[in-house]
């Protein structure tokens, strides 16, 4: 066993890694959580788990961890993913992360290196959500899912509470399932870009900064529906031409003003939506994401403010309706500089940039020091038939993972106080 | 009876006109047309047309004409307009027109003058076209109804052929409605503007100049949806952006450029029109009026060239699908000079414009000469119960059509040749 800046890294083979992918591929790319498809796949990744001599276990909320004994007493250092899709998915979005933990462990067991850390990777189940909300397993894993949320129904009428146990968790001890600060060393996420700009950049590796926070804003127009043949162009009250300037301003603060990362009009309802009648009321919802809170408020307010003076130009009345803040969340500063150290070692180009999408590493940063790492997604594309990430860039990141793994593992306690934002 | 240019035109009283339009409105202002509501409206408009002495009829396709015998054999002038509404309708719309004739006769008979032509108060059937599209009445009286316009059904399976019998119309006798140029001398209509270009103006009438025509398009933007959280501002295709640039566009060539009289975006969809979604499609509607056809053929190139930029511009697919062209029709000139000198001998102020809305009257364009006449509609509002005309408006509007009736009478038939484009 080594522990200098020396020891010998294994390489990972490609074909490991694809290999992976395309075992879970072969059974379907469609696997909505909690449902028999899901099921399947999280038993192949349990004997894929078994198979590189991890212990499996499922917590009582249905997440799945493989679990390698460290030489010392300490808290795990935790690595993967989630396994589950959305309807119509493609290969690589989450099962990357988890596949790449298991050819970690295989590597490391072939090369016969022991860690400090115990090392776990986890599946967390239902990260897409797309029955029951978003990322139920990690939000169980750091307390944040009650009660009521298990009570949820899907579409069909299936309870969370149900669903969580056909994954063989316990739903009446999600309790026990509960992490704190300390429980584990750190949590490690490698994950497809699900964007187009390492592609863009000619880049193999993302460092994530954080995870974007998300505003969300419900705006109403309230101008006047009239006779479009009648009703002069001065006298109108067109809510739809207020809402052409405010799309427009949304997107020139992102754009231009780069007030905040991405600024989105992305659902637009006209009334009465008809050929010969002035719009007299529109609702749409304006979306700012970015990695600082403080940005997106002002970016809020500076978008808020400009509507304010569009409407009055064109006697429209304008209603804003936040919702609540979902809150940005910072990498750990020590990770991102890992993570930055091991692509230097394995002489990667590398780009610092935030995560648009959310991941279950967001809940992770709850509790333990958190870190990403992205590889490009071919054109950007996501949640479709048509990802892609070329198994190169896909062992890129697996090796990145691995090299942080180690060098988290050299590190003590101290070094990795605090939770993600410190 | 007087022939002269001093004769004497009698006043007419605000409270016959006020009168006969309460009556209407006494029994309900929805009254969709060919309904037993319309039927009402129109068994009340055929009382009051007896108490003043007309002579009723209901020609094939269910229009309405009560006559007064001219004292030469002449073809009559016709005046008059259509009494159903649309779903919540209001008082004026129509109605003004047709009891303004009515007041016109009485105050004819009451001061004993009479004219070389007959004169006729028409009531066309189904103006509004909520069940079986508009003019229905009025097409037929030119020829422009068809036996498979004749099988048209309403929402409730109602045929056209079955709703014209209702009214007391012989749909298989269709044909013997149709009238050529020359069956009738003039064609008049009163009407409420239905915009509010006279009351910000502080006018008292209008002089039509023509019907505007109608260029509708329907306009389809393609780029491409993708995640609004990972896709950078650059790498987008976003189909509303474009459509936003499109919406202004428009609204510059009508409100700005002057390029046609309105232009309206009346109609917009948004796909996939999700919150997290950068929007990949926009189906949009264009409607350009104007009362000139080169004008709108102008604006719709100018539109049409601007949003072929904005998309290449975007990133974005641009389609153009034209519907047919309704063609705008022109008053006649002579019909406008003399309700032009009607206003001025009455000491009314007067605007030229263009009507924005379809009026029965251009349908009677195709064989008589035709003229109109606005009066204000209070806030441009119609289609509505909040519609409203004051009795004085509407009574200014009734002795301009008198006045234009008598001066139309003294013309020789030369002086009123071909119809109203000429």
């Amino acid at each position: 066993m080594q522990r200098s800046a020396n020891q010998v890294v294994p390489r990972l083979s490609p074909t490991e890694v694809q290999n992976g992918i395309d075992r879970l591929a072969a059974i379907g790319t469609t696997r909505l959580a909690y449902t028999s498809d899901d099921l399947r796949g999280r038993q192949l990744i349990a004997h894929m788990m078994r198979e590189v001599g991890l212990e499996v276990r499922i917590d009582s909320a249905g997440n799945m961890f493989g679990r390698r004994e460290g030489m010392e007493e300490l808290p795990p250092i935790v690595f993967g993913s989630h396994v589950d899709t959305v309807r119509g998915g493609g290969r690589f979005d989450g099962v990357l992360g988890v596949v790449a933990g298991i050819v970690c462990i295989q590597a490391l067991e072939q090369s016969r290196i022991r860690t400090r850390h115990p090392l776990e990777v986890v599946v967390f189940v239902n990260e897409e959500g797309q029955r029951f909300g978003a990322l139920t397993g990690s939000r169980a894993a750091v307390g944040d899912l009650s009660e009521s949320d298990l009570d949820i129904r899907d579409e069909s009428g299936e309870t969370l509470r149900d669903a969580i146990r056909a994954v063989g968790g316990s739903p009446e001890d999600i309790a026990s399932s509960v992490l704190q600060a300390g429980d584990i060393a750190a949590y490690l996420e490698l994950h497809i870009e699900q964007g187009g700009e390492l592609e863009e950049r000619g880049v193999s590796i993302g460092v994530v900064e954080g995870i974007s926070g998300i505003q969300h804003v419900d705006v109403r127009l309230v101008g006047a529906a009239n006779h479009s043949g009648t009703t002069t162009m001065s006298a109108r009250r067109d809510a739809l031409v207020a809402a052409a300037v405010f799309v427009l301003a949304v997107r020139q603060a992102a754009a231009e003003r780069k007030l905040c990362r991405v600024a989105t009009v992305g659902q637009l309802t006209v009334s009465p939506n008809s050929i010969n009648i002035v719009p007299g009321e529109v609702k749409l919802t304006l979306e700012l994401r970015d990695i600082t809170a403080t940005r997106i408020a002002a970016a809020l307010e500076s978008i808020r403010s400009e509507a304010l003076l569009t409407a009055r130009a064109h006697h429209v009345a304008v209603e804003f309706t936040p919702r609540p803040l979902v809150a940005p969340v910072l990498s750990h500063s020590t990770i991102i500089q890992l993570i930055t150290e091991s692509c230097e070692t394995l002489g990667l180009s590398h780009h610092a940039m935030p995560s648009g999408a959310g991941h279950d590493a967001q809940m992770m940063a709850r509790v333990a020091p958190m870190g990403m790492i992205f590889v490009p997604s071919a054109g950007g594309i996501s949640h479709s038939p048509k990802e892609f990430s070329s198994a190169e860039d896909c062992t890129h990141g697996a090796e990145v993972l691995l090299h942080t793994i180690l060098r988290l593992d050299r590190l003590s306690t101290d070094q990795l106080k605090g939770v993600s934002q410190a």
